[in-house]
């Protein structure tokens, strides 16, 4: 696996959840890297989230490490924001940087108090174990109902030099637009300005972890972290956004085939609409449609399914100028049934990969792509005993 | 039973779906009632949706018969508006009626032709079984995947004299606020101007039918309609609109109760947000939320999702003066846990009705009720083979 130059990870079982998994990862940069994060838009945020927007500010978007914890989500209790802060403090003692360079993040139950203590005791080993290779073990560190790590690195070459990017990213449930129990950190050797940094991540995001959803809920820890620390020496920018976007659409994409109890990646494209953003307006309602997603687990061509959560979109459209396609078989042609074999097209719904095609005639070029997954009896056995 | 003056109903096999159980049922009135309808808001209508609201319209809003199939939607196929014109157009012959007094209904599958020959040849049959004790039969034609009739009816005492009131409904999936696959009929005998009749069912639905969700989704053919025929004699308008609230209260919730794989009917109060519609709002974003109603099933007292939901409710509220309840206990105070025992608490979720109590201090006075229900793995079963 190819790395970006210059950053080393670390992962250790600190105890904060009960399964013996690593559940603490940290991420160094050997300098300085410049950073831009989005975060959830959910009113209730996680301490983590709150004390990461200080930090970024306050550095002025400069960030030497990330203190990642799973297990935990750190938010509505009592005392989490000293919880979050403390232990970024005791990190920036170990790296001798300050405090507003360590970048905090969490994921896990809500409301339970973060016992500190646990990771102040194992940030020596944390630390002690970093290495550059060390990559993986933090993707997996970060994990929670996920059942795969999730990862995904990109050789650049541009006319001034070759750079890297990896990321690596968590799901699994509580997956939405506007991110969910997200985690996202990718990492570049380029050398980006963090006002240029900002600018590509939101574009990207947009583009990616704003297009999937697992379940339409929306967490409260969020959060997609991008670092640029210069070490391959080649100054960039909007020159590797095509690449970085790739990149945050696989991860994202992983995201969603490893939803909570997912058995197929749906993938939903629009086109036709006015405008881009009600494309992606009537992909997410689709997306979102419990009884698109369970038909799909059943390997059911339910197509009425499909034309009626697009029409619960909020966006205009004529039904008679409609075709709906599945796996590129048509269902649905001018808003009514077309001629097509069920069991056929059963058969070939088996797959772990399922498209959904939704276009629109006469109205304009709006287009969007959308990633979620299909609903199955596995999402309700895994949450409806989360906690116990 | 009490039901109103002057209604006769009926039930037959027309042969519109698979299983031999009645499938189109029929509400006269012996003379014309003044009628108001609430209709999808989902831009994709099925045929007899869009044919209903041109009848009210041509009509003056009044009604002789309604006629209701399941097995069927009608919806999203060549010929349906010829299919619902038509049968309602001989309906209206053996009721020497106008055809814009017979008002449509269909409830089933999505995209598949309705043929209408099946409920022509019925019809004969249909009449002559009408009767005024034929209530429940009509309750139960019109159901799908509901496991029992839905039924309610009231008498009140007004100064001029009684009036009666009598539902009902069907709900099972797709139900969201603004209605999903619901149909909801509600006759009474009292004497009401259509206009006054449509300002008592916007009122009084948006206190009961738009205040329920199973799974968000929202369907092509919900209809709630409201007869008033006047066969008491006594004239009402507002005096009879508590009665009918609590009526139209009571059919929604049997709905929630009774959602597709539901095994418990989830309670959501509101309070304390800035107006009633923000605490609708908030009480709607947490009865969406997959992850509470997967929490409940499991008799999980994760306060954490709750808080969660409710912040993504798009809704400003501060969670630090937020307080959760469960079945009467706080579990999470000023935006933090409570102390409480969570195996006592997890003893009192086993029942089948659970409340859910999210009041904020120092907003306003706004406040909702609000009715879903667990999501079970039964919800999966059935809709992944629905059709099949």
């Amino acid at each position: 696996m190819i790395l970006p130059l210059g950053y080393r990870y670390s992962a250790v079982y600190a105890g904060i959840r009960k399964d013996r998994r690593d559940d603490l990862a940290l991420i160094v940069s050997d300098g300085p890297a410049s950073a831009a994060a989005v975060f959830t838009r959910n009113l209730v945020q996680a301490a983590p989230v709150k004390l990461a927007r200080r930090h970024l500010k306050k550095s002025g978007g400069r960030v030497r490490a990330v203190l990642i914890n799973a297990g935990n989500a750190n938010c509505a209790t009592p005392n989490g924001e000293k919880a979050a802060l403390e232990t970024c403090r005791a990190a920036a003692k170990q790296l001798k940087a300050r405090t507003e360079e360590v970048f905090p993040a969490s994921t896990g139950v809500i409301g339970v108090e973060l016992d500190q203590s646990l990771i102040l005791n194992a940030l020596p080993a944390l630390f002690q174990a970093l290495a550059p290779h060390r990559f993986e073990d933090a993707a997996r560190a970060i994990l929670t109902t996920d059942t795969v790590p999730k990862i995904a690195t990109r050789e650049v070459r541009l006319k001034s030099g070759v750079v890297r990017i990896a990321g690596f990213t968590k799901g699994a449930g509580m997956i939405q637009p506007n991110m969910a129990t997200t985690l996202g950190f990718v990492m570049t050797d380029a050398a980006i300005h963090p006002r240029d940094l900002r600018r590509i991540l939101t574009r990207a995001t947009e583009r990616s972890y704003h297009r999937i959803s697992v379940d339409g809920d929306t967490s409260t820890n969020d959060t997609v972290l991008l670092l640029a620390n210069g070490a391959s020496g080649v100054k960039a920018s909007e020159s590797v956004e095509t690449a970085l976007c790739e990149l945050m659409e696989d991860l994202a994409r992983q995201i969603a085939r490893d939803g909570e109890g997912a058995r197929k990646l749906i993938t939903i494209e629009v086109s036709g609409a006015n405008d881009n953003d009600s494309a992606a307006r009537l992909a997410r309602a689709i997306a979102n449609s419990p009884l698109v997603k369970t038909a799909i687990a059943g390997s059911d061509p339910n197509w009425g399914r499909i034309l009626s959560a697009a029409g619960n979109a909020g966006v205009p459209f004529d039904p008679s100028r409609t075709t709906i396609a599945l796996q590129g078989v048509t269902v649905c042609e001018s808003g009514v049934a077309a001629a097509f074999s069920e069991s056929d097209l059963k058969t070939k719904l088996t797959p772990p990969d399922c498209t959904i095609t939704f276009s629109i005639r006469g109205r304009g070029k709006g287009h969007a792509r959308f990633w979620t997954c299909d609903l199955t009896e596995d999402y309700i056995r895994i949450n409806a005993s989360y906690r116990t």
